[in-house]
């Protein structure tokens, strides 16, 4: 019998499932879906994010939130598996008892939506698992956050869950999530950080450039600044089996950390609060493979792999081992977002993702394939 | 006769002149230079920058000020020459006949500042040198701004000029600097893009973390944000002979590009604006090695380096050559800023820097002291 051929799991990949849909077309203030017809005549559905949305809001289909859409996307592109996650503004923008109520009712949903979906074929695993949702919002309490966690650790096929960068409203260094962190460290949960908000507009300035700014700069800056806050937090110190997943190869935060070590060391506030070197906590991080690019891969594999260095103590000084630092890092695709613009058989944010992962110089075949699906298949204990 | 010894060129260090330190002490808002006395009852100045500065602003002393302090600092760590800028907040909260008048009185003082400064054993070469500023303030003229550019050319030892990032209040997007960067092109002037502001603080949350959170992240978010801006607006499709010296060897850009480049490319607004894919322009930049880390450079010299490949029409395909990319890195220090927390004999931040640029694997000797020093000789054709 041949050997099965490796996987392609895709782990950054989003869905509004139908009840959150259901829920955004309900409402008067963003966010929200509306219906308008478009410049060409035709009706067309608009997601409005965040207030000041450029460009009147992003066109969304059935692509958002139906089963078989995804499954046919990964199909298209030879997807394998799909970690599934709830795409932002999650529950931030709801009341407390709401948010509690419809976390509970979604995890169940995104449950159902994996253990309902077809198999690998010729293997016992599903072709869809999921991240579950916690209702991270002000006034919520320490106990339902837990009931929560509990939760998603109890649903089979939810293996982790996604989060933004605002805690319960005053960002993921509050010292008030650290019962949470313990029961997500307690729970062999995966916390996926996420962006949403980015940075404040007016640094965009007042040309119209659609999304980019926002998109390309603001979300990896939220990303880095949420993880950077965590460190400096000490989060990593106390809950040092926490695995934590960034979104977007973590942002610019494996190219700012020897500077941001720098900053620390200079710093009388922060010189002796930390366990290690800032740069330590990089290697026991998670990233996606979400760069578009090889060198970028490569680079962040470096930065993985040379944290082991800077434990305080270490004495180790090899050459980064890129090898070593791919194990920590995993493919995905941001479906459904960043469509073509024009008709083509595939997405051309899929196949940059995939032959950049391909095009890194120094990993081998072993570590292609683990960042295509097997770090995600031990990561997830798929 | 031996040939002589490789030169160490600083072009990242900064200094406040006597008249612009006069004029920082005469004020009674931010910015500002304030003498307090400190825990230890010793009298001491203290530099605010901006609004709500954290740990109640920045000891400062004659290393930010005196010329000798500067010589010094650069035998200490054995720097033949410093091509020196003032330090912001630059001119950015004046008037603009104000700011007119003293950008023009302050680089004739930088220009005698170096010109009456020792010259480099056995050269006939200064060891300092200047970057001039400009009264990029609102309402200012283009005509005295192209008055100030043409002083600039004509001062000997100023070889370039440093801005922020607000330009005139709009950000450097801004055609109304279109006659600016023209003349700055023609005069050959270096532009040294250094960061300011950062970003709105809301994002760095209510723990106290010192200096490093708007250090270590809202300057290279700052730069980032800028130089990406600059690339949207076509000014590099405009002028190609500009030449950009970014600070902190581009903050994010280079491990964004990539992100940047494929989100020009899903968004309608800016898909067809460019003459190249994003990521050419960052092989037209310079990038000073102020980043503390050789994996760091590695990664930006790799990202110059691969900029060929995405010249609209190239057929390349040729892996990165990261000899090629260190041409247009240059070793900075950032002094006065950054001095180390307890006596040493050498600072910190600088031997971090020297020992990056000596252990980023696939340099050359010849990279190393290209990017030591001679790649700026040829840069500011000392």
């Amino acid at each position: 019998m041949p050997l099965p051929a490796k996987l392609l799991v895709d782990i950054h990949t989003h869905v509004y499932l139908p009840r959150y849909t259901a829920l955004l077309r309900s409402r008067s203030s963003v966010p929200l879906i509306r219906s308008i017809v478009n410049s060409e005549g035709v009706a067309e559905d608009r997601l409005l994010i965040l207030d000041h949305e450029p460009s009147g809001g992003r066109p969304v289909g059935p692509q958002y939130w139906d089963r078989e859409e995804k499954l046919n996307f990964m199909d298209k592109h030879g997807i394998d598996i799909s970690v599934v996650s709830t795409a932002n503004p999650w529950l931030d923008f709801l009341p407390a008892s709401q948010a509690h109520t419809l976390a509970s009712e979604l995890n169940n949903d995104l449950e159902e939506y994996c253990s309902t979906a077809p198999s690998v074929a010729s293997r016992q695993i599903k072709r869809l698992y999921g991240f579950g949702l916690l209702p991270l919002v002000p006034e919520i309490t320490t106990s339902a956050l837990l009931d929560i966690v509990k939760q998603i650790g109890e649903l089979p096929h939810l293996r982790g869950l996604i989060m933004g960068t605002r805690g319960i409203g005053r960002g993921l260094d509050d010292e008030a999530l650290e019962p949470v962190w313990a029961a997500i460290e307690k729970a062999g949960l995966v916390v996926f950080l996420h962006p949403h908000y980015g940075v404040d507009g007016s640094a965009w300035g007042d040309k119209d450039n659609g999304h980019v700014l926002p998109l390309a700069l603001g979300f990896p800056f939220e990303t880095t600044t949420a993880a950077t806050r965590l460190i400096l937090s000490g989060v990593f110190d106390k809950f040092p089996s926490l695995r934590l997943l960034l979104a977007h190869s973590g942002g610019a935060l494996p190219a700012l950390s020897s500077r941001l070590a720098s900053c620390i060391d200079h710093d009388p506030v922060v010189a002796s609060r930390l366990k290690h070197d800032a740069r330590y906590y990089l290697g026991k991080l998670y990233l996606d493979a979400v760069a578009y690019g090889p060198e970028e891969l490569g680079f962040v594999s470096d930065v993985i792999s040379r944290a082991d260095k800077f434990e305080t103590g270490s004495s180790a000084k090899a050459a980064p081992n890129r090898s070593a630092g791919s194990k920590r890092m995993l493919f995905g695709t941001d479906h459904p977002f960043f469509p073509p613009l024009s008709a083509s058989e595939k997405w051309k944010s899929v196949t940059e993702n995939l032959e950049a992962i391909n095009d890194v110089q120094g990993w081998s075949e072993e570590d292609r394939s683990g960042v295509r699906g097997e770090n995600a298949v031990a990561l997830f204990n798929l």
